[in-house]
């Protein structure tokens, strides 16, 4: 279940606890324990801008992803306004975005809830976003919300032409990266989103931070305000300790990219052949495997609740997900798995990492078919 | 200069090494690990809870203090509105709150400025907010911010008068206990304030995890919502980590906490003593030591531009802050000073903290009066 989190790789550990001791001073005074902290996180954003390809000053750390989200989509609306536009803003967001980024859409204002229209964007059975559809209605939008990849059945989706549409139109475009940025090369500044979003943990870094990265000439409004910290799009003391852990971690994956993700990629091809060679089992949400995430597969078990099977790999070892929930005190069917036509009480999320093996796949493989047949046994 | 950040308590050091390599998992999963995460966050959450004088399901996790403060502020200005309030919502605060409560009561809206209305509150010379004032204006508010003890000149404010004022009218009461949450007796359930934002840095815990408070019977709406995480008040993985480090923080700071503050109170009345004997330099902020918080004391200083006297101090080995600054990026002068009518380009504030000692003090007795003569000798 590496879709969920990472296991932080063991760069991140050592640069954690290295500077566990040190890096703790405020980098925004200026005495000398505070310059020392002001260069840790110095050279880690530069370190990160090379891995992100984009400017240093790009950079706006954050606590995570989504709130990274809820800052891009709430300055994206700020700006329409500043810009002249008139209520509602406009923002274009498909079904099977992020339930962050759906919550960031339908109303990022407090206090008047006309404020902000979501136009739902049509989406395929595969769950990819329709670029004619949204060609259609581009001149009647003001934000759109483009996800890099589905993160319950692995769907790339058409990020640059989504990104070049929205800017031939004048619409502020941003991606929602979480789910890509461990395996996919970024190249923000030739990408040319108005702003992107990730989370370390993602990466095999630390849970707590994250970054939004904001195009350049973006003047960005902070969601989070009052000192001045990240030039004014942010407040709130900069943890320098552990961007030190998103920074290592980052530089880690990028060391074989390519390579990490065709290993993953022919890893994931394997738990679909394992899958699917048990009767009643489909893969769901992608054609081809070059429009798919190196990391992520999904399935449907013909006549079997998931989550059964969720707790019967568990017994074996094998941690997967269930498409019903994004968190344990909630088991509502899925809406982006709805918008596609799947059923989310029978679906399973299988997804592969940095630390994945053979022997991972292969355990997978003995368990999975014996995990049904038991539960079939018992269906009457 | 322990007021912008606390060093890492050994206790929180020794947390956070042990599980960094653990509770890695996300912990809205079922299978085993992520039980594992769930199990050491709600640990952590009982442990805090018994630190703090509340129930567990009080704790709202979040990335710190300033998103505790505007998650606070907005959920009180959305409860207004669906309370039937009529815009604009007013928000009491007085000048000399922090900067993130200043900014997330000056518009707490997006799309609709309109929406909110900062009512200035008054306060005396010392920077303490009149309750009489407020008692006139009471009826007029739906929502009040009080600081519990002033982050620049340490001046305690009248948190329970206040609360037990806006109970009475129905006011939404939020407190900003960052400062103050290191060495106070907190008791939240007995002090009934509607919400309470504190950070774990301040406590000697890690940068990047602070948590907001919420009276039983509120329902308090996310700021950054989308996954179900913390009861739906808060979005995001949760770092079980993090939470783990902040616990063990807590209750480090809480074994000897009247000791501990009379121990800094003592400290700082030595740091009066040592910087009032330099002719020209005058405490500013408090009259009685009683009310003052126990760590934080503030002076100016006569004719010389305090920064001057920080880096003079840092050659020392001293780290202080000038009240003109809360990030290095700007120097402007504090309106919090300036509500009170200090002179911030001339303040300097000092603070003391968990590992400050006698061997401090002594330092800074021994080296500030060369400081100030040294730049008083280079001043036409």
């Amino acid at each position: 279940d590496w879709a969920s989190t990472a296991l932080l790789r063991p760069e991140a550990r050592d640069a954690l606890g290295e500077s566990l001791g040190t890096a703790w001073a405020d980098p925004g005074r200026v005495y000398q324990e505070a310059i020392e902290s002001r260069v840790a996180l110095e050279q880690s954003r530069e370190i990160l801008a090379d891995v992100w390809g984009c400017r240093s000053r790009s950079i706006v750390f954050t606590s995570g992803a989504t709130e990274s989200i809820f800052t891009a989509t709430n300055a994206a609306v700020q700006l329409a306004i500043e810009g002249g536009a008139t209520s509602p803003i406009r923002i274009g967001c498909a079904p099977v975005e992020h339930s962050a980024v759906r919550e960031a859409s339908k109303s990022s204002s407090i206090g008047d809830v006309e404020a902000v229209e979501l136009v739902s964007l049509p989406v395929d059975e595969f769950g990819r976003i329709d670029v004619v559809a949204v060609g259609e209605v581009i001149d009647s939008l003001h934000v759109l919300q483009v996800q890099w990849v589905n993160h319950e059945v692995g769907t790339l989706q058409p990020v640059y032409e989504l990104v070049e549409l929205a800017h031939r139109h004048g619409v502020f475009v941003h991606i929602d990266a979480a789910q890509a940025a461990a395996w996919a090369f970024l190249d923000f500044d030739a990408l040319q989103a108005d702003a992107l979003s990730l989370s370390a943990h993602k990466l095999g870094g630390p849970v707590g931070i994250g970054a939004l990265l904001v195009r350049r000439g973006v003047v960005l409004p902070g969601l989070l305000r009052g000192a001045a910290q990240e030039r004014g799009r942010r407040a709130g003391l900069e943890s320098s300790w552990l961007v030190q852990g998103m920074a290592a971690a980052a530089v880690a994956g990028a060391v074989d990219r390519e390579g990490e993700a065709s290993r993953l990629q022919a890893l994931s091809q394997q738990l679909v052949a394992a899958a699917t060679a048990v009767p009643g089992v489909h893969q769901v949400g992608a054609r081809y495997v070059e429009a798919t995430a190196p990391h992520i597969r999904c399935f449907v078990v013909d006549g079997i609740e998931a989550e059964a099977i969720v707790l019967g790999l568990d017994r074996a070892g094998i941690a997967v997900h269930s498409g019903s929930a994004c968190s344990s005190e909630l088991l509502e069917p899925s809406p982006v798995l709805a918008a596609m036509g799947i059923p989310s009480n029978n679906s399973l999320r299988l997804s592969v990492g940095w630390a994945s093996t053979q022997a991972d796949v292969d355990t997978f493989s003995a368990e999975f078919a014996n995990a049904v047949s038991t539960l079939r046994a018992l269906t009457p």
